[in-house]
């Protein structure tokens, strides 16, 4: 059972630019969720996942269908949101705590933390990352969001292009 | 010929941490200057090279032996530095005018853009960047000098794995 961090992000390493772009500068690249280290396989293996609720927001805004996930989802948050239409469970509680619960209700699959980056560096101050897998894409955005935003050393597990990006899995070094 | 720039990085994007720490991040990681994307192959095709003060700088504090570089190597900058060893040229000229002059200087070679990232980014305000060769280091920094501080749409040429890094050589979208 691994805690991956898996995240589209840009040449120097945001996963977002401002707001009013939004992820245009991604949705024009060329990926297949099919292919090496895609969304498809990465998922299968994910029992359960958590996110921040800046992310939580831009899901519910861009959501085009039911609600995307049949696991359980965690929101790491203060604020109050509708009642969700699909599993999701809102929590301010501490990281360690909400860890536990990820793990339990994976049931021995993965933990994914899809972000955003502070979100994912919280965890990982608890030593609770234990994977990242990034697809970067081939442009640079200059601003925005950032990536993780920690120092950590990191060590190859493979690295794979898949269309536009070059897409890198890595262990924390512990 | 073609002007390039060539630099490593981190995972998240920054080609230098904090003053102090300097470049052990990188200095870790292990890459083979003779390998794919590597340096010695690039530098073979560069008939001219130009940085900042501050990269000009690092240099010379880092210089282990003679000056590095058989090429000229042009500094923009407005600050007074002592006499160069090697074949320096300073200038506070417009960006174009250097660019000129390095073209002319590299005699049909490449042109290196050796850094930092807001003078590559001057470069390419100008329309004068034609490739990115970024050689990024399994590490996550959290803050330091950014890769380019620019939006720029880019195609990839080719992707490699050289030692611990993701070598990538792209080509900016005109």
């Amino acid at each position: 059972m691994l805690t991956q961090y898996f995240t589209a992000c840009s040449l120097d390493g945001f996963i977002a630019s401002d707001p009013e772009d939004g992820l245009t500068w991604l949705e024009v690249c060329d990926g297949d969720p099919d292919g090496p280290q895609g969304y498809n396989a990465f998922i299968a293996e994910v029992g359960a996942l958590v996110m921040g609720a800046t992310t939580y927001q831009w899901v519910l805004d861009h959501q085009d269908g039911p609600w995307p996930y049949e696991i359980p989802v965690w929101v790491v948050t203060h604020r109050t949101f509708p009642q969700p239409t699909g599993d999701v469970r809102f929590s301010s509680a501490p990281i360690p705590e909400i860890h536990t619960a990820l793990v339990e209700a994976a049931r021995g699959r993965n933990v994914w933390l899809a972000g955003g980056g502070d979100l994912v560096g919280q965890f990982h101050d608890h030593g609770l990352l234990d994977e990242i897998w990034v697809q970067q894409a081939p442009v640079m955005l200059g601003a925005g969001a950032p990536l993780l935003p920690r120092r950590i050393e990191l060590e190859q597990i493979e690295l794979v292009e898949n269309g536009d990006f070059a897409c890198r899995r890595l262990r924390v070094k512990r």
